[in-house]
């Protein structure tokens, strides 16, 4: 079983082998089963990138698609995320990619069902697949991430992204800094220095902005005051390094987190990022599937590698 | 046309060959069509199993399928059942499956469309794919259905399994025992005999109990006194003759129709049930469109077997 | 770049040349690409003729369908169109085909995503495949648009039909009739004359009936006075020419804009339209995605024509 629930389950060696694969695919080339294969799709949250990329990754590699809405089926009954999952197995998907509002959704399933779970994202907590397509287009523009210094700006607390990116960065030798409100500041996320937006933009290889997810808070955040203090203006970028390019998972609130004219400026990476998606998530259902393979069978079919 | 709405409209023939059939499809064999085949799937009302099972059993067929959702639909602006279909039909499909929340929704249909029309349940009425699915699972464990006995568990009344199964087992050589809340009995379904749950589990080759719908009552079920009453609890369990197993419908409410501990214990076919759900509704997709065929024209195209 | 907005950009030999191809669709026939593509469906309002036949037509062209919902989307967290329509092709839409509530949705698209963009029904504004369809069934029906007369019955003010039709029949040669209630005549849609219903129906060769679209309206009409003042009833239809036929692009509202009895009755061609939007909407889908290649890379990949 190979799940991808966290971005700590993996080791460096781990990471740079799916971004591998990742380049491959993007070159046209790379791993595709000679069988047919299920993957179910279950967001029980609205996504366009992550659904869609997802689901391109899988008819790019020929897998079958069933693509599973909570409210036209029997979680409207009160069936369990667990006997949700485990009927997919039963009826023959190969493995299932997940997003929940529930941070860590997925431990009610470890080691209960003999599918691979692939995390799509959990709650406040973790988005394995976004930090990877993250790392690929850092590694496309830097060949490596040792000594970079990525900036991480906006609502620390409440991000997937902030978390797993902290992380991952840090383990693989880059420097993190963090900036933002005070009130959105973690103090569980030690993996990145606090600093001044205008300080933190002067420094860093690779500006990353979050997206303000005002589905997630209570009380309005002002768009007009958030650019101006904390966000991405053009007087800003004016002030970043040479080569530093800006990144944001989006969807981007327009004049928000970053002036919107520079969503499609010649730094930014935020459509690239989502083109990348696509051939990490081939990369990371390869690793899922390949796994369960080793000529045992799947459902009934062998696959082949 | 070989529409499937009800059991009683199959011969004891016609079922057996249909269990063959879906035999045949868990052992990787059997009839796929060689053409472009279009299969629209209609839920009117949630369903994880039964639209799953039939999105699968379409695609191991090599089916295009179309999936076709109310809210999304000109339902919304008042399309009848009848002329919904028939707008399928014109646009190429060449079968429909449907599950409706009115009892008999079919009877508007027959005669008027010239494609088949397959029963995904109807309101409180018919549900002979389960009733299939359920006769495949007792048929693989006993060989046959003469004299064994089969206690059905619960809302009788309400309930489309209980129906369509008394009937069918009744006739293929069954005993059918009831069991449940006296209020919950039915008047009309005469193929079975009321017995006390603590009775039926002990003379019973089957178990099969029934979910509570909640969603089809009025009042609420308190769910401890269910299981206590008329549940499947462990000690009842322990009264279940030697080989005897466990089956229900799906989905489970857990501790209410069943002790939670036993839904994958050894005697339970509950997931078994939903593994054989997608061979039996193959099964039945064979039986629809190759008798349309005999070499004639499907909206333009000729299907092989 | 080969978008379908409006009628008004095609030409008279465009026109002519989509007929064909979706003749030869009709016939089996036609150019289908090699490669892997894939086409967005986008559809933020209610449609099932539309929605399936787009569908129906990308699958038989061997096309990748990705259905968007805006309801599960990232149009929930305030994602606008444009945003939407670029993310997509970034994840490798290679075309996408959208209805929308807006007027001129696709303005704020235009020059700015570099795919295709196939319009299915903007607001009140155009609906160009439902035009084509309708040319379609005129043509297989009389060879020729030349001296027809056409009358359009009803919402002339509200409807897409009414406009696009109006202007592509005038322009290939056909009289146009408008006629219905005062309340709904368009002071802007000048290519046609407004006559009294019995006049019109008698006039015509082809009587095209518009769906009163309650959603739009704040005032209820009343149906059975709208039947028997503007409608097609049995007296009026015992009034057409002898060859005339009777078209409605559906849903139809029963026994308002038509007597229920007349909806399949020999003249009718509402079912045989809806098959020819499958064949339009291949030949569509051929203009826009044949446009592309040239041998030009698509996404990776090249399409072959």
């Amino acid at each position: 079983m190979t799940n991808l629930l966290t971005m700590n389950e993996l080791s460096n060696d781990e990471i740079f082998s799916i971004l591998e694969d990742a380049n491959q695919y993007k070159d046209g080339k790379g791993w595709v089963p000679n069988d047919t294969i299920f993957v179910s799709n279950l967001f029980f949250e609205p996504s366009t990138r992550t659904r869609f990329s997802f689901e391109v990754a899988e008819k790019k590699l020929g897998l079958q698609v069933l693509n599973f809405t909570a409210e036209h089926s029997s979680v409207q009954k009160g069936e369990t995320l667990y006997d949700t999952v485990k009927t997919l197995e039963s009826i023959g998907a190969n493995a299932v990619v997940i997003r929940h509002q529930e941070d860590h959704f997925f431990e009610e399933l470890i080691g209960k069902v003999s599918i691979p779970i692939i995390n799509a994202g959990d709650g406040c907590g973790h988005h394995p697949s976004q930090s990877l397509l993250d790392l690929l287009t850092i590694k496309q523009e830097f060949g490596s991430f040792k000594d970079l210094t990525v900036s991480i700006h906006g609502d620390i607390r409440h991000s997937r992204v902030a978390r797993s990116n902290a992380e991952v960065l840090t383990m693989l030798g880059a420097n993190v800094l963090f900036s933002g409100p005070t009130k959105w500041q973690d103090p569980f996320n030690l993996n990145g220095q606090y600093v001044a937006v205008d300080e933190a933009i002067k420094q860093s290889d690779v500006v990353m902005l979050l997206r303000i997810q005002h589905e997630r808070h209570n009380e309005k955040t002002n768009p007009f005051n958030y650019l101006t203090e904390y966000g991405l203006t053009k007087t800003r970028e004016r002030q970043m390094k040479k080569n530093a390019i800006i990144m944001h998972p989006a969807p981007v609130n327009r004049n928000v987190e970053i002036d919107a004219d520079l969503i499609e400026c010649e730094r930014s990476r935020i459509f690239k990022q989502m083109e990348n998606g696509v051939f990490v998530r081939m990369a990371i259902l390869k690793r899922a599937l390949q796994q369960i393979t080793n000529n045992q069978e799947v459902n009934g079919h062998v696959i082949y590698s």
